[in-house]
């Protein structure tokens, strides 16, 4: 029999973020979450939702979108309560997100244990990410801050790292540690270094922490984002005063990711702590990404996403994705990476997979906004 | 003053062939001589007509191809009276659209000098084509078979060979030779020591002689297919017998290449001479040739094909031919080829053109017809 639900757990889902290095693929009006990355046969909002369920149960797991999502999300989520589904006016990053939906939660129970996990990772091993999910909550009961750090499966420079130091001591999570401090994306010769070194893991996003303590945090290092949130969160369960309270403040909020205004600061102070995720995850950030993900890893193999895909592939590896009804053939192309909707198509290789925010920006720049 | 046009010629254009090594661009529906491959605002039929009227008179033109075809070769070519449109129910290759042109042609006019052209050869510097053709007509006037052979702009292996002998005297065609013999496609060494050579030229295919000259030749050495030719052209200038004769006829006529059937064979008995052609000449065989003659032969640059092609290029080379109104956008690929229409894309490189042909025949043995 599968375990219970964290008893005083909320799952956050952050579901924000387009994804522009997955253009075509990823649009302002479908935005990267609200795909089938994996051929699972489901987005990866829903595979993020199937995930958080089991530990905090159906009805605890709020997700933070746009209005634009709004029935998108629904769709997807029909088992979300609508008190549960927090929409946002505008993007303003993840500690105006998670700080919301923390200011909100608390007010509906004071001891709530927060956990937010962003809408569009893939993660393989559910029992292992449950086990550290479970951990990191035994932890965040404590008063600390917990993050899920991933125990890196290579010396990738696509991430930022956490340095974990000393063992932290704490009934029903054997694996936590202390964070000494985070570190930005290496460059290969450091990373290489940080995966021999084992006391490195990947910075997943994953934020597990008493709801009270997250707000705390804010306050001190972000005041005035902390001050709009609780004016926010007051109004909110007041239909009649809610949409006016987003309009008027929430454009006003800063900017600010959450590692930043919590994460780090915590660090320093010796608040935050990290267990070791021993499972695969991947952050799905680029095509390249994307192809080993589909492929098995395989360098000469074809990768080929889309319903219906008609592809004819002679000799050649690297990914394709389809959204038309079209006959795609390739001829002798390697690492190629080929997406196929109906008003854009892209053709890059998957050494130039972090290069599609460029496209992206260009088209804006040169009236093509249309593709967008 | 532009010279007139050689009294006694007739120009003949076998319009057939679907061009498979350009798919999907080409198509059983849309075939290579139906497009503009060049830029020019026009299709390479319209192109070739344009070329030869100086030389026959627009009155003078035949145009050999399929029942399919004929709407299409009559809303390009408005000019070409309805007796010059031999039309064939399936294709039988160059012998007999060549042969039935001579046979209904000297029927007409028993001393006619036909000219043999293919609808889909790019030719630039027309001054040079026109003074080759002249000279050529003058040539076959003595009775002789009489080709152009391209003077080669760089030692190819995608074309046949003809080797040039001894000189040959003739009023009016201050540059012809003897044919010596044909060579197949050369391997690149071979086709080094050609180019160094200087006395063989590249086989484009022209054929320009005496109609009773061309039908004697294939009377000695294809009797049959010479029987069913003249039978069929007995029958042609009455409408009630034509359609008929065809029906019985043509579906039985050999399949040979008229290279075969006439040109060697004369070459070996001293009867084919040759004008050496000092223009540029392509028969944009596969992607890479259509590259090249879009791009000016840069190795870095991209050919952009296409009416309305909106492409966004970011470090890449080599063609896209865009038939949609899509956003079409390359990151760092090189040579890359990009065929983009509205049932089929295909992605390659120059270096694997003639691996085109190959999809194709996988298209008709997977059951993917519908887009061949």
């Amino acid at each position: 029999m599968a375990d219970p639900a964290i008893d005083d757990f909320y799952a956050v889902i952050p579901a924000g973020g387009i994804g522009s290095r997955l253009w075509p693929l990823s649009r302002a009006d479908a935005p990267k979450f609200l795909h089938d990355l994996t051929g699972s046969g489901q987005t990866l909002l829903r595979d993020t939702w199937d995930r958080l369920a089991p530990l905090s149960g159906e009805g605890r797991i709020a997700v933070v979108t746009g209005r634009a999502h709004r029935a998108a999300v629904e769709r997807e989520l029909p088992g979300v309560p609508d008190h549960n589904v927090f929409l946002e006016s505008e993007p303003r990053d993840s500690s105006a997100a998670i700080g919301l939906a923390a200011a909100i939660l608390v007010r509906r129970e004071p001891d709530v244990i927060i956990g937010s996990f962003a809408a569009d990772h893939v993660i393989r091993q559910t029992r292992q990410f449950e086990f550290a999910v479970r951990q990191a909550a035994a932890v965040a009961r404590e008063g600390y801050i917990c993050t899920i750090g991933i125990q890196p499966a290579e010396p990738s420079v696509g991430f930022g790292y956490i340095k974990q130091s000393g063992e932290l001591i704490v009934d029903g999570a054997p694996e936590a540690y202390m964070v000494e401090r985070f570190v930005e994306k290496p460059d290969l010769d450091t990373a290489k270094q940080y995966f021999a070194d084992r006391s490195y893991l990947w910075n997943a996003g994953m934020f597990i922490t008493r709801a009270d303590v997250l707000l705390a945090e804010l306050a001190v290092n972000e005041p005035e984002l902390h001050a709009g949130l609780i004016e926010l969160a007051e109004a909110w369960d007041d239909r009649d005063r809610r949409g006016p309270a987003v309009d008027r403040i929430w454009p006003g909020l800063k900017k600010i990711a959450i590692d930043y205004s919590v994460a780090e600061p915590a660090a320093e102070k010796g608040r935050l702590a990290v267990i070791p995720g021993h499972f695969d995850w991947d952050d799905v950030g680029d095509f390249a990404s994307l192809s080993k993900l589909n492929s098995g890893g395989g360098r000469n193999e074809l990768a080929i996403l889309g319903e219906d895909a008609r592809v004819l592939s002679d000799a050649s590896s690297g990914i394709v994705v389809s959204q038309t009804k079209r006959v795609i053939s390739l001829i002798g192309v390697r690492d190629i990476v080929v997406v196929d909707t109906p008003d854009a198509l892209l053709v890059t290789t998957t050494e130039n997979a972090q290069r599609v925010k460029g496209v992206v920006d260009a088209l804006k720049l040169t009236g093509r906004g249309d593709v967008l």
